[in-house]
């Protein structure tokens, strides 16, 4: 067995944070592609709970969760760090984490609630800084890299938020993300493919 | 300024997450009531996102979100660990407090999903062991203590949950949390007092 294994989908966003997190650490994995539709014994053995990929395999136990599985990573292999080392830093680090799981896709979507959001985070969290990590990507960035998959940048651009603009452009030109990011194209194909397949269609 | 002050209310569980851990830990702090209708201005400064309670300010700076406070705790003050020391351990106890973060308030009350929940809980987090952090509670018992505001014993009793039944039991005798756990009765009077004064009582 190897000793990193990823279940995962190609169109996951979850699934790029955990990839992007090993790759930005250097470490190799098996990456293992799961059908959205018939879930795999293996992925309903490794995550009975919420039976829901991401799932990183490390020496044969089972991590799930994104968020828990980047907490995970940084513990274990703690170059290239994904958080800042001062505690207070990294607890604010958190908080914004936090803050993108809890708004989840709403805050990316068009609409008063979002704008405030938005502008919130430009100020209070992004500041000046070239990333949400200072100089270099961190798990903020990671997480925020969500804006990718929701047409992030069009909205950015159309309201503009020129700071989080120049974010996500400099994000998306970071070689590891670069090399790393679904075509929204091919993503929004597939999706209709699957969901004109389904028996549930409407 | 004291080094570390706590913004709270005497009828939140996540005020006394925080309390909890601090004593726990052994950490000296004041203590300063917030009023739930008339937001302090020593709140709005330091938790302007939010602009709820509790806040942690520890030397100054500020630290909000239960969760996010107490992983800041456990790392500033390591003695009487909050977490297992392993870090698979680790991240599953995360992933349990994950579990209870997302369900809220869902999980303690009558209904099919929770009794799903609270079954799961019971044999894959709790299993035979005395706190789910073993022979001593730690951050995922703190988390579960939300059950306490919830009437969970009486659900936990009614649907033969004996195993979580006896947790609760076992969790409100350890002292730190004896000596600071809300009255149901009087949380209740309060509240009902608060939403009768209050002008959108209705």
């Amino acid at each position: 067995m190897a000793e990193v294994k990823l279940l995962g989908t190609w169109v996951s966003p979850y699934t790029y944070r955990v990839k992007w997190a090993l790759k930005l650490k250097g470490i190799e994995f098996d990456y293992v592609e799961e059908d959205l539709c018939y879930k795999s014994d293996l992925l309903l053995q490794h995550n009975p709970i919420h039976k829901r990929v991401p799932v990183l395999i490390h020496g044969g136990k089972p991590i799930c969760e994104s968020g828990i599985i980047l907490e995970y990573i940084e513990e274990i292999w703690p170059q290239n760090s994904l958080l800042p080392s001062d505690p207070y830093e990294r607890a604010m680090a958190r908080f914004w984490i936090k803050f993108a799981e809890d708004k989840g896709p709403i805050m990316w979507m068009v609409g008063q609630e979002s704008l405030e959001m938005l502008k919130m985070i430009e100020e209070e969290a992004l500041g000046d800084k070239k990333f949400f990590g200072g100089d270099k990507i961190n798990m903020v960035d990671i997480v925020f890299g969500l804006a990718h998959w929701l047409g992030g940048e069009k909205l950015l651009e159309a309201n503009k938020f020129s700071g989080l603009h120049t974010w996500l452009q400099n994000f998306k030109q970071v070689p590891v993300i670069k090399e790393n990011l679904p075509e929204l194209d091919d993503m929004f194909a597939y999706l209709r493919r699957q969901r004109e397949m389904s028996p549930q269609s409407n």
